[in-house]
C-alpha cells in the first residue's frame, strides 16, 4: 500500500509499505479521506511540536474516515461498512482512564505524534471501538473531519455552552469555525469570532456569525464591550494561540463567566490578570483534544446541524501531498484534504 | 381597568378594578396578551390545586406580556417599552434566593395562585427586574409565551440535555412542545415524543419530532427500544402527569441516563421501581417552574431558533374569557390566548 | 487451594481447585480476608438476586485483600505486596467505560456474580489495576473493607455532600454505618441514622451518630423535622432497601436536597410521592456499586479518618464458612470476616 | 458609640459617633470582636486597595461579631442574641443575584470597602439575613472569623475538595491556614503548605499539616512532585498572592488538576505557562470572597471540626487599634483581634 512518509522537516515523500494486518479487536480500514491538520503542518515545517519529535520517518494524518477492509475476529464490524476514526487509542489502564478522562491517559497511540503513524495511507489497521459507523447521510469527508469537530464539541462542553448563552471564539482556523459550528448547535445566540486575516473573518461571516472582529484595526475588548452591553460575553473559546488573544480572553468575559483555551501560544508562559480572575471569579479551563465526542459528532452531522464540508479549500489525491501540504500553509487556507 | 375574576368553579367574570399604582422599584404594565395554562383550567374546574384553594375571587392568567404604562421613580425602563413579565417574585432574602433557586423561595409571590392575582387584566404592576424588554424581532404573544418556555428551559438544563442527545418526552402538552424546542435547541439530535390524543402527536410530528408514540396502541418502552438499538434515551422528561408515562420513564431511559419530572401525578404516589433506578444508576430530577430563564427564552425567541407561537390554537378578547376556557378545556386544544 | 463453594441454597462445600495462574496483566493473590456481604447471604439463602441465578457452583465473596504470590510479567507489582482487591473488573471497551462510569459496564466481571467466581479463595488470579497497594497503616481486613468502604464514597460522592451537610443515612447494616464513615469525612455536620434493630442503632451511636432513630416506634418523618427546624436534611442516603425508608426519605429531604437510594426493594415498584419530588425540585441518585473509590478508601483509612474494623462483629476460618454464614444471617448481625 | 476611623494612610483614630438605628429588616449588633484582615492593613498603609480608594474618613473591619441590642420590627431576632456578620449585602436584584453568585453583585455593600463603614465599631446596623444565630459552643470570637473562614470553605468548594484527595495550599496566612482546616474537613487526605516565613510554617506544621515547604530554600515543584509520586496534586489553593506561587500552581498539579486563586498580586499580569493548562486539561478557578458559607461555618465551628481561634495571634481593645495595626503589620503575625 502506499503511504506518504515525512523524513525531514519540508520532505513529505510517498513510498510502498507493507499492508497492515489487523489484531482480532481491529479494523482494517481502508482510508478514503485525511485532513490536513495545523500540527501536521507543523511537524512538516518544524520537524517537532514541544517535546515531540519527529526522529525516525513518520506518517502524518490524523482525521481520517474509510472503509472496513478486514475485520478482526472478535469485532462486530462488516468489510464494506464506512468509518470515522478515533486517532487517540488510550491505554485504557489507568487512572485516568478509568475516570473517563481518557484524553489525558499518558499512556496513549495518537496517530501522527511520534513516534506514533497516522493516516496519509492506504490502509491502517485501529481497534473497533475507536471506529465509528457512518451512517447514509454522513460522507466519508465529514467523517474525517468527526476529528476536529470533536475538538469543537469538547470545548464547548468545557464550557458549558448552553441555550441563550453569549460567545466568542478567538481565531477562524478550523478549530474556531468548528466550535462555532458547535456553540450554535448547543443553543448560543449570540456567537462573535475574531482574527487577523480578512478572508477567514470573511468565512465565518458567511457561516452565520452575528459579528466578526479584525483584531489588526479593532480592540477586541472594545468591541465584544460594545456588543454585550459592556457586559463581556458568558464563554471565550481561544482558538487561536495568539498570545495577545490568549490575554484578552478575560477582559472579554463577563463577570463570573469562562474561558476556554484551546490554542497553544509560542512563548512558553503568557501574562495573564491573575486579579480580574479572582475579582470576576472567572473560570478558565484547558481544553485538550476530546473524549467521547465522536458519537455526537455524526449524529450532528447525520442530522445537517453541523457544516464541515464547507471550511474545505481544496483536496489533493494522496500522490500530490507535497503540493498540498504548500497550500495548506498559506495564511488563507483553512482545511485542505487528502483523497486516496 | 377591567379583570376577569374567578369566583367559583366554573364561573369567571369580568368586573371594573381600580388600576394599580406602581411601586417605586414596580412598572405598571399594560397587558396585552395572556396565555391559558392547563392550571388556570384546573383552578376554574376544581377551585384548587392541591393545597392552594381559591377562597376569595381571584384573577387567574400568569403567562402575560404587555407595554409599560408607568414607571416607579427606581426602575430603568421607560413607558412605551414593550415586555414580558415573570409571574413568580421571590423574597430575596431566603437560604433558597441566595443559592439562586428562587423558584424553591417558600415566600414567592406567584400570578395566580391563590391569594396573589394574576394577569388577565388590563393592567399589572410589578417589579422591574422581573420584567424583560423584548427586542422588536418578539411579538408580545412570544413574550407571553416565554413563561411556558421557560419552563422547558429549566427542565433541559436540570436534564443537562447537550449536543447528541437522544430525549424522549412525554406528553405532546405545550410544555412537551415547548420542551421539544428547547432540547432542539440545546443541540439534541433524536426527539421522540408521546400522548395519547392523535391530534396533539401530530402537531408534535409537524413541529419535527423524530417519532411520534401514541400510547393508546404502542407500548412505549418497546417503542424507544426500538428508535434506540435497545439502549434507551439519554434523557426522559415527563411533561404528562400520567402515571402510566411517569412510571415508564424509568424503562426509557438508557443505563447512566437522566429522568427529568414536570408533569403532577393525579395520586399522591406513583409506584417506581426503585431497583432500576439503583442498578442503571440513573439520575431522576424534580424540576418545578423555573428560574433564570427569561433571558434565554427571549434571546431564543429574538433568534427565531424555537417556535412558541405555533402551539397557539385560539385567541379571545378578555371579555370572552367565559368562551375561551370552555375551549381550552376541550382534549384537543394545546394553547388558547387571551388578548386586550 | 482450598475454595469455598455454594452449590445450592444453604450448602457451603470447601474443596480443592487446582491454583490459577496469573496472566501477564494479572497477579496471583493469596487472599488472606473476605468480608461476607448481604448479597453472598442472599445467594446463600436463596441461589440468585433477581436476574442472577446460580446454575453451577459458586464461589462467593468479593471484599478481599491479601498477599500478593506470583505477578503476571507486565505488571509493576512484586511478591509479598499487600493488596486490596477491586472486585468488578470492566471490559474498558463500551460507551459506560469510556466516559468513566465503568460500574455501569454491562460486560463486567463482578466476583461472586453467577457466573464469576468470587473470593473465598486462597488464591485468586486477578488484574493488576485492580489491586491496590495497602500502607503498613492499613490491614488486610481494612483493605477487604475497602469494598464496603467504597459503596459508602461512591453514595456520598454521588449525593455530593460537602462541608456542613445534614444527612440522614437509613439502615445500619455495614453499608449504612461505612456511609457514616464517609458522609462525616466529607465535612456533614449532622448525621442521623434509622433502622429497626436496637443492636444495630446502639452500634451507630456508639460511632458518633447525632441521633439514631428506631422506626418501630418513632416516625422518621416526625423525628427529622424536629431535628431539622423543621425544614429536612439536605441529603437522604437510602441504605435498607425497606419500603417504608425508601418512601419516606423524600419527605426527609429538605427542599432542593438529594436522595441516594442504594438499598435494592424486595418488591419490584415502591409507590413515591413524585408530586413532592417536583414540587420540591428534589435530585433523586441511584448508586450501583462505585467507580474510582479505592485509592480514597486506602487513604481514608491510612489516615485513620474512617474506621472500618469497628463494624466486624466476627471472624472464622474459611473452614468454618458454613458456620459463619449462618451467623451473618442473624438479625443482629453486622459484618463477619473469613481468613485464610 | 465609639468607632475607629482611617483618615489617611497610618493614622487611625477613634471617635465618638451617633449609634445608628436599624431599619425594620435590620438589626443592631453590639459588636464584640473584630478581626483585622490584610486588607484592612493594605488601607491602613496605602489608603485603598486597587481602584478602591479611601476619599473620606473610613471604618475599617469586616470581620465580626457581637450581640443583638435591638431589632427591627420584621426580624424574628431578639435583643442578647448572639450572632455572626456576613460582611457584604448584595443588591438582591440583579442577575448575579438571582443566580445566587452574589458575591459578584457589582453593587454590593461591603463593610470597609470604600465608601461602605465596616465593624470596627461599637455598633452597626446590618440585615438581619446577614446575621448568623451562633450557638453556645461558638465563641463571638469564633464568629468574628467564620469570614476569613467562609473565605476558605468557599475556595474549598470551588475546588470540589473531597475525600481522599491530595492539596497543596501556597501561604500561611489566615485564608491558606484557614483552607487547610477546610479541606482536611472536606477529606483531604494529604494537605501541604508552603510559605516563606518559617514561623507560619511551624504554625502550620503544628496544625497538622503533612508537609511544610519553606521555598526561598526548597523548589516547590520538586518538594511536591517527591510527596505524590511525580504526580502533582489533585488541587491547589493559590493564597499567598506570590507571583512566583502563583506560576507555580500550574506546574504543582497533576494532569486534569484544579486550581484554586485566592491571592491577589502585587503586579497586574503573571506569567503563566497556558500550554500546561491545555495540554494537562486543567480548571483554574478565580476565588472572590464567598457565598452560602455562613450557616456551614457556624456548623463546622459548633461541631468542633474546625480550629480559628488558633491562628489569633493577639488581641487589643477597641481604643488600642492603631497599636493593634502596627502589631498586625509584622511579617510573623498572623491574625490580631480588636476587641470592645
Amino acid at each position: 500500500m502506499q503511504v506518504a512518509v515525512l523524513d525531514e522537516p519540508g520532505t513529505l515523500r510517498v513510498e510502498e509499505r507493507k499492508r497492515p494486518e489487523p489484531e482480532p479487536d481491529e479494523l482494517l480500514v481502508n482510508i478514503r479521506e485525511i485532513g490536513i491538520c495545523g500540527s501536521d503542518v507543523h511537524y512538516y515545517e518544524h520537524g517537532k511540536i514541544g517535546d515531540y519529535v519527529v526522529e525516525s520517518p513518520l506518517v502524518l494524518g490524523h482525521e481520517s474516515a474509510g472503509e472496513v477492509a478486514a475485520v478482526g475476529e472478535s469485532t462486530d464490524f462488516e468489510p464494506g461498512e464506512r468509518v470515522a476514526l478515533e486517532p487517540g487509542v488510550p491505554c485504557r489502564r489507568c487512572e485516568h482512564c478509568k475516570r473517563g478522562e481518557y484524553n489525558l491517559c499518558p499512556d496513549v497511540t495518537f496517530m501522527a505524534t511520534p513516534p506514533d503513524n497516522g493516516a496519509f495511507a492506504e490502509f491502517v489497521a485501529w481497534p473497533a471501538d475507536f471506529a465509528y459507523r457512518l451512517p447514509d447521510s454522513v460522507s466519508l469527508r465529514e467523517g474525517a473531519l468527526c476529528e476536529p469537530l470533536s475538538v469543537g464539541i469538547h470545548a464547548a462542553r468545557r464550557g458549558n455552552v448552553g441555550v441563550g448563552d453569549s460567545v466568542l471564539i478567538t481565531g477562524c482556523g478550523p478549530i474556531g469555525l468548528l466550535a462555532m459550528e458547535v456553540v450554535r448547535a448547543a443553543g448560543a445566540t449570540e456567537v462573535f469570532i475574531s482574527d487577523v486575516v480578512p478572508e477567514k473573518l470573511q468565512v465565518a461571516e458567511s457561516r452565520g456569525a452575528d459579528a466578526t472582529f479584525d483584531v489588526r484595526g479593532t480592540d477586541l475588548i472594545d468591541a465584544v464591550a460594545e456588543h454585550t452591553d459592556g457586559e463581556g460575553v458568558d464563554i471565550v473559546i481561544e482558538a487561536s494561540g495568539s498570545e495577545p488573544a490568549i490575554r484578552s480572553t478575560i477582559d472579554a468575559v463577563r463577570r463570573g463567566g469562562t474561558v476556554v483555551l484551546i490554542g497553544l501560544a509560542q512563548d512558553a508562559e503568557v501574562p495573564l490578570d491573575t486579579g480580574k480572575i479572582i475579582d470576576n471569579e472567572l473560570d478558565m479551563f484547558g481544553s485538550f483534544r476530546y473524549r467521547n465526542t465522536y458519537r455526537a459528532a455524526v449524529e450532528l452531522l447525520a442530522d445537517g446541524i453541523v457544516d464541515v464540508e464547507g471550511i474545505v479549500d481544496f483536496e489533493r489525491a494522496l500522490e500530490d501531498i507535497g503540493v498540498a501540504f504548500e497550500r495548506a500553509r498559506e495564511a488563507t487556507t483553512v482545511k485542505g484534504m487528502i483523497t486516496t
